[in-house]
């Protein structure tokens, strides 16, 4: 079997080649009689898109989402919305190369071993532009936490690492996300982010990142024992991104070091009228046996150093000869970068999902 | 919707309580025609079964499995196998205080916030017990992969650090798991975790802890782009263990460190009669695009100290009010140990269920 | 894959041979704080037990259920519910016949070419016994309705025709149906079926039937365009009941001979505090578009006659050689009267499963 | 949850509103390296769509197919194929009559009570427009289905009755269906049936249908117990096309009529290289147990008059008011006539889906 979709209940089938005409997603199973439009979409892909700093890649993609069905004079009529972005930057190109060595790192030799085919225009399907419609999906998934849940639930990532240079949480403030192009926390840390950054892209090479993802207001009671845990859904999701290596949520691997006194979350009775006790601190992560507790969602994820670099690793080609590859073009020295917006969705789309299953069996 | 089944095609579905009259699992979909019985299930329900040291709980479960249904003369007929275990240790006792009370890190009140009821003798079905039937599952997905793939396919696990005593990698010996009652590849460090097991449980603590998967001989192709990537899917797997906090493939959270040349898997022509590219090295864990290459998939985790302790901690009843919670009775002072048998049976269910959905789409 | 699951968010498993230790299902999603005990089930599973007159087999099961988890202190948990029926009438016998024979009509041989395997005592899988499950999972299905939506929500089946003896509409008398071993609810026709079967069983054949089920109090709403249809998804859970040849919503295929004009249900404005208009007729059979109006469900379906007859028929062995096959021992000569209450449950589960999708996307 | 997709392995999933920008749908599993390009799907359409007689709607549709995703250089790639049809003749009108108003019989009201709103354009997402979907996915399927089978594996559907004139069995002639526009198997009745639509369409009023698909050369072992049987699924597949009010499968509601040995398929030695015995008749329609024994599948079904009609009939409108409604514009008279492709691509995605299904469990 294949599987390009993902969710239960709000279900996300994605589909498109780097290089086609172009790719979508169908999204099945939004509750009706929501605003929905394109202008609720776009913004998020404008985010995500590539070229806006010298520390992405310039591929320029104007990505204008298109509705083709399931909204209705403005609002979603509960049938499935299929949303399209066209290809419009498929420079004409000889893929010569690409067609027949396999770029270490890259997905290449694995769908070949896989499918003994592949659409090797710009990775095809491997393309981290699949992404594009993760974040489309994820901000339709955004519009229907607001209208179900409530404007205070809030999912935000940020970067929180650029190879070993990591961020001060004392000086985290998701005010400056906004105003770096690297969905950096701490400003203080941004120079060197800067340089080292440029360094790497200099010397042809890539660095690897570390992003977090913090959902804010997320209703207890999410999540389904025990096969369909909100935590092992969280690290699906996050782990699917293309270049991710590693899932954390809560204390993470830090917990592996603790005594139990240290990992615990002590709980007070709860304040004003809220239903749920008062958490001390949140080693868990917003989960106790993969079910929300109304705290804070705390997922953190690790991506490897971009494969595409102008520095040869040794390989082969589809005859096994060996050859070297050196990858020119277009890419981003550091993939964390972009995936944070794509964090983000990815994370929307499972709470969404969680909370239409929870819906399910235990009522609104 | 409640999600108590695991994989798609090899799908395996548990039920029941800790405390309740048994437990059990469904296997939907076992290839027919395979050797199948007790005794290949029995040997590792024993592996995994408590008290069979002083550093694990002292609950003595026979466990004995039983086959009620779809195996004939010895061979499955390719209708679901239901796996039954009694549970004979059920201690009469009171629960009165486990019952009012939410222990911190526990799921009590999480079931209560999602179900407003739970079954809170022994955990429920919250407790680790449940995990019996995972190994149960795992071992039939072990026969599954001797004859569909061979005996030359392991799947392993071993503990890799308890607290801050991690062990030497270069002293790694297969050999040694078996030997002691930690599955430590590392005879060196025993002495030390021995020590530090003894402090911890003495103090009436717990301690954290990683443990690290690794399957060889798993055939090139396996993995579904783009949401049923064979790393998501066994973040997925591995999260979803109880006190799970973090989950890596390969290089991990490393890679997040590196430059793309020192992640870089270079690729020589293959030797022999393989089929497949010799790699010089395995950074990604065996996966590339979400597809396994051939090369030994590689997972670790990290597990989080066990909740139960014996200093108190705040918390509340369910009527809201403060108590504290001071956890008496038998409990392992360091659950990642009997978590490592756990985690090599959802990497055998995750690899058959891979290896069958492999097989509907692209041939056997 | 194999499929021994129904429904999705009402997830029934069941598992099983006829003449295994046990058979049993899993209910995976049944809403929690449901009142639920054996005595809700036992019930239904005695209206559908064999022996219990002259024109059932005479296999004489006790078929007591129990339930193994999912229920606790009289309530569910929202947790997987286990329910066990033990095997006790598996009489020694020699099954060389029927191990080397295909029984025409039987899924004898399809099993062989499918699985190359099969348990052929009693039929094993494939026989009728498996549907035990499905009545027991009727009967929490029936639990579920009645808390969720109501007592006023009905689901009761009839028998509407032996062989070419179909009853009377206009005579059509629930309360008849208690009180005769047929399920039929027009008293006048009882003689001629009871002498019909004993004629059919006396001649060693057996005789087709047609039934029908009627769900009343069924709320609108219920039912998922495009492919999961209520009307299609009910075809398939009656379809799926061992012996089913034909399905019919409504008006059925008599609405192929229909003009438009006749086929309509003219609405007219709700009465009292309805909130759905009143439909003059109900050829729909209470399903438009694929969802439910709150009009009655109307579902009927034919039954083949029993293949199993002691009347010689051409066969083959299991080498592909000639022979007769002439089935003697314990079998209903009208096995269409035994599968109403089956009929009744599949339709209990699937309005089930539906009530559950249709609040997870569109609230309760 | 909402349902749009069908199919476990060989999934499609439509989108799409009568009057929205496009219809189109996406295909998740289709084995790797088929020949597959427009060509291979437009016929099927061309064959389906409206306006080729004045038995047929008036609506003209170019329904220009188009491949978004999945093929390369002339095969499919194992990813999803995207298809899409634009909407090319929405004729501006005024829909104030229809989206005030319920339609008699049709999802008008249905859709209102589900979800609270409805896209009235020309039916929206419950207009019979969806179904060019199913042809473009049925027509993929026959790719698959002549790749992996071979070019003895045909499906072919015919209407086997208009209102009460039915066709003569022993007249059936295969190549009669191409050569008139009602897929027609018997030539005699032609003139009987053009002059009935001539009469019902003058009339102002609409009538029923029946029609037959046969699938010759499917393999055995399709089919999966004990929910997935092959025979459940094709009923779903056909009752859940618009219209459907019934669905049979060999000797269909007939064999509740029949005794035993009158329903009896007997077998004989296989002929020549065959590796199934010679059944001498086929009153199970190819299916045994829920498995196909490669005797040719047979199902049939009924389709309701076209809900539409000139002739005034009651209901209400939105408000709940009494209204008269009376159909204007372009409707076919008998829906069952155009039913014919639709329900010959259902089988054949059905099919498709089983054979991958069966692979998975027990091999290709």
């Amino acid at each position: 079997m294949s599987d390009n979709s993902f969710g239960r209940l709000f279900r996300v089938t994605t589909w498109g080649e780097s290089h086609g005409p172009a790719i979508g997603c169908v999204i099945d199973g939004c509750p009706p009689r929501l605003k929905l439009s394109e202008e609720d979409i776009q913004p998020w892909l404008d985010r995500r898109r590539p070229g806006q700093s010298r520390f992405t890649t310039q591929r320029r993609e104007a990505d204008r989402v298109k509705i083709l069905s399931g909204v209705f004079e403005g609002q979603t009529t509960g049938t499935p919305i299929s949303l399209l972005i066209e290809n419009t930057d498929q420079r004409s190109r000889d893929y010569g190369e690409i067609a027949q060595r396999y770029r270490p790192g890259h997905a290449d030799i694995a769908y070949d071993l896989k499918y003994g085919i592949r659409d090797y225009r710009g990775g095809g399907r491997s393309s981290a532009r699949e992404t594009a419609m993760r974040v489309a999906a994820g901000a339709v998934a955004r519009v229907v936490l607001r209208e179900l849940v409530g404007k205070h639930l809030t999912i935000r990532g940020a970067l929180t690492s650029i190879g070993s240079l990591s961020i001060e949480r004392e000086r985290w403030d998701w005010g400056e996300i906004e105003r770096n192009p690297f969905w950096c926390p701490d400003a203080e840390i941004l120079p060197q982010w800067s340089a080292e950054l440029d360094r790497v892209r200099k010397s042809g090479s890539s660095i690897g990142a570390t992003l977090e993802v913090v959902a804010e207001g997320v209703p207890a009671g999410l999540g389904e024992p025990v096969y369909g845990k909100l935590d092992a859904e969280l690290a699906s999701a996050l782990m699917g991104i293309n270049g991710a290596k590693g899932v954390e949520i809560g204390e993470g691997f830090h917990a592996a070091q603790l005594r139990g006194e240290d990992n615990a979350d002590p709980m007070y009775p709860a304040e004003g009228d809220a239903k749920v006790p008062t958490f001390a601190s949140n080693h868990a992560g917003g989960i106790l046996g993969g079910i929300s507790t109304s705290q804070p969602l705390v997922a953190r994820m690790a991506m490897k150093p971009t494969s595409s670099i102008l520095i040869p690793v040794p390989s082969v080609d589809r005859t096994g000869a060996p050859v070297e590859v050196q990858t020119k073009g277009r890419h981003d020295p550091c993939i964390g970068v972009r995936a944070v917006p794509v964090a983000e969705a990815m994370v929307a789309c499972t709470v969404v999902d969680h909370l239409l299953r929870h819906h399910a069996q235990c009522g609104w």
